[in-house]
């Protein structure tokens, strides 16, 4: 097979075959293509697109890149979750131990933190001793025993990815449907699941900013993983203000562990029980999916939801007295309290600029080999449509550089905007897709 | 300026400014842009063009990587051709000459044949003893003296160009208007010219195959030359058969030599008097374009264009003795004689496949350093329009190797398609445009 024909086929807009796309992801991963020859192949997509087949195909040849996991030896519905990212986004913490409590398997493996959003391995790391370095066996054994698992990717899995989001970030062309769902499909696939509830973030904290492009996202993720025979549920969900109220690892685990002691009920209970609820469904613990989200509060109120998640912080190496003391935690050596300079109802939330706050805080990084404070980060105490009065604490920053803690105390209020009238809150659920 | 952002740009569709156009070629070749950056760019380019003034920016950055000759020392206006190739196209050899008899003066920088055309540097040096790797103060020199001189690239003009070519080649981004426009006035620019003629070439020899394509071609290359202030006009013209009768080096020196000696007049000679005829217009040799055909006419009925060839040639070094006498030029080893196997109006000639013919006879390369056989090509007698008849000679064929010539024998009838109905000759000049 000749590379520029195949650059041109798709350059012309026409699809490319199964065993045409399996060429290009095989010959490039063994270094047979050049770089400068995939990034045209590359560009092309990103402006031609694929078809859902092509799309389909391309997540075949990057999940078959590397080792797909088998999980047969380890009975019942295996189901994961995926978000696309976004500020304050602990859902993983807390659906995990639900569902797992529930009787459906949950085997996750998750990303880091880059840019504006956090990572769930980093948020996990916060935790002292947390492992979220398993091998494959020691995977396979926390999965049997706690019936949920979170380690990160390991180079086994999908290895084109990698190569190929490496040539993506420096070719400008990242923000393609059909790139982002074979990306986000090939490394799911390989975890051996039978079904995935997808949250797809939008809005100004969102990599998809417009509503139209999560639904097109969406869709294609649900085509997708269809052909993969996997069942699935998308959600669309608003991305416009943080979700729950805290921003950084371990903030972010302490605000996990009050929503499963049923300590607090806010936006992020709400989405938790609703994609806990759905993984339930599709793990065949329910049978309707309302039923599924009863069973996910039940998890709650029951104390088993809790009692799994320090199951499985203890499975994987994590020293539990934290999460049952969470006051024990080192508090950071700087804290400081942002107060409203107006009265008015909160309308507006630059919510990319407060997770690049938190970000230069100390939570989070820019580049990948940057180091991060898990006791950084922000709590933000209000959601859009509350009613604020001049002098009311807006959101209170912590970090252990009196210098970052500074610069961002300067510019914080003009993250937010206050309306004389009153504001609706945005809906959280913008859309189901399946 | 940061790449990524100059690549995105383009992807999107929006237009470049001058600054970052210079900062991509001129980082590009400096090495400071990988061609994986490049290429995608490229792509990027392919798929969303560049406006007018973007591709007249990119045409002066790639000027400017290399010398930009300056033949102010030298009296007179100075005028080239170009044409974009097709089979049998020796009018370079011709009009040069012509146009230098008639006292304006033609700086020439021509190219080698590659695929199924043939080029300039090739024909002449079928010349034994021609050179055309003449140094920039012997082109001066020739041209002054002269009034004309045909030589090859060198490596300080456009070097953008070649760097860029190398890349578009294997990444599918060949047939780009603003990259092809670019690519060629950056290099005829930095001949020193005051005007160009462009024969833009459409049809089944040509690379533009369709009208619409060339005549795109032609509008770019005609602003691109006035925005730098240069005389231009362009001429779409046919090459849905070979120009005149004979392909291969040796044998197109030998059909130019024809015209010149006005021994022949076909569709050769009329595109040769309207090349020819523009360039003394353009050059101030005639108040009109057709008192300037008429000069050109006259240089060959008065012997002088011929006088000028011969003349061009002893100042490069050519043994002279052959274009006096061609008859002395050594035979190739084996000749073939194609006769056709029908009556017939001749209606379709495959001239791509005529051309690889040629080449495949030893008359032009596959890749750039294949060697060429001068005495080996084709001459083909008809035109589309001629009454043929059953046993009429259509073709012969000229060969040092036994094989090759067999194989086109086997297949050469199937290049042309006869019909029983009159059939009308193509208009040979199908457009003008300035």
């Amino acid at each position: 097979m000749n590379v520029v024909d195949l650059i041109r086929k798709k350059r012309d807009g026409n699809a490319l075959e199964k065993d045409e796309i399996n060429f290009l992801i095989s010959a490039y991963c063994k270094n047979k293509i050049p770089d400068y020859q995939f990034s045209s192949f590359l560009m092309a997509t990103y402006l031609k697109g694929m078809t859902t087949e092509e799309t389909s195909y391309l997540t075949n040849a990057m999940l078959h890149s590397g080792k797909v996991l088998n999980l047969n030896s380890i009975p019942g519905t295996k189901i994961d979750k995926h978000s696309t990212g976004g500020v304050g986004d602990k859902t993983s913490l807390i659906i995990a131990p639900i569902v797992a409590a529930a009787g459906v398997k949950v085997p996750m493996i998750s990303g880091r933190g880059l840019g504006h959003t956090g990572g769930t391995l980093d948020k996990l790391e916060s935790i002292p001793g947390f492992r979220t370095n398993l091998s494959i066996s020691e995977y396979k054994k926390v999965l049997k025993k706690c019936g949920a698992v979170l380690i990160g990717q390991t180079k086994d899995i999908a290895p084109a990815d990698k190569l190929i989001y490496s040539l993506r970030d420096v070719t400008a062309t990242v923000e393609s449907i059909p790139l982002i769902t074979a990306s986000i499909m090939s490394k799911k696939l390989a975890e051996g699941i039978d079904g995935l509830v997808l949250d797809i973030k939008t809005g100004n904290g969102a990599f998809m900013k417009e509503e139209k492009d999560a639904e097109e996202l969406a869709n294609s993720l649900v085509s997708t993983a269809k052909s993969f025979n996997k069942k699935v549920i998308a959600f669309i969900t608003d991305m416009n203000q943080p979700l729950g109220n805290y921003i950084g690892n371990w903030l972010e685990v302490y605000e996990a562990i009050d929503i499963l002691k049923e300590e607090k009920k806010n936006d992020l209970y709400e989405l938790c029980i609703k994609l806990a609820g759905t993984m339930i469904y599709l793990g065949e613990g329910s049978s309707t999916l309302k039923e599924g989200e009863l069973i996910a509060k039940e998890q709650i109120t029951n104390g088993k939801a809790f009692e799994k998640f320090i199951e499985i912080a203890e499975a994987q190496n994590g020293n539990v007295k934290y999460l049952h003391n969470p006051g024990k935690y080192r508090k950071p050596k700087f804290k400081k309290v942002i107060k409203s300079l107006e009265d008015g109802f909160l309308n507006r939330v630059n919510t990319f600029e407060i997770g690049m706050a938190a970000v230069e805080l100390g939570a989070g990084r820019l580049k990948l080999d940057d180091k991060i404070d898990p006791k950084a980060g922000i709590k933000f105490n209000f959601k859009i449509g509350d009613k604020i009065n001049k002098g009311d604490i807006l959101a209170e920053l912590y970090s252990d550089n009196k210098n970052k803690i500074s610069n961002v105390e300067k510019r914080f209020n003009k993250l937010v905007g206050l309306s004389d009238k009153k504001v609706n809150p945005p809906k959280l659920i913008k859309k189901i897709i399946n």
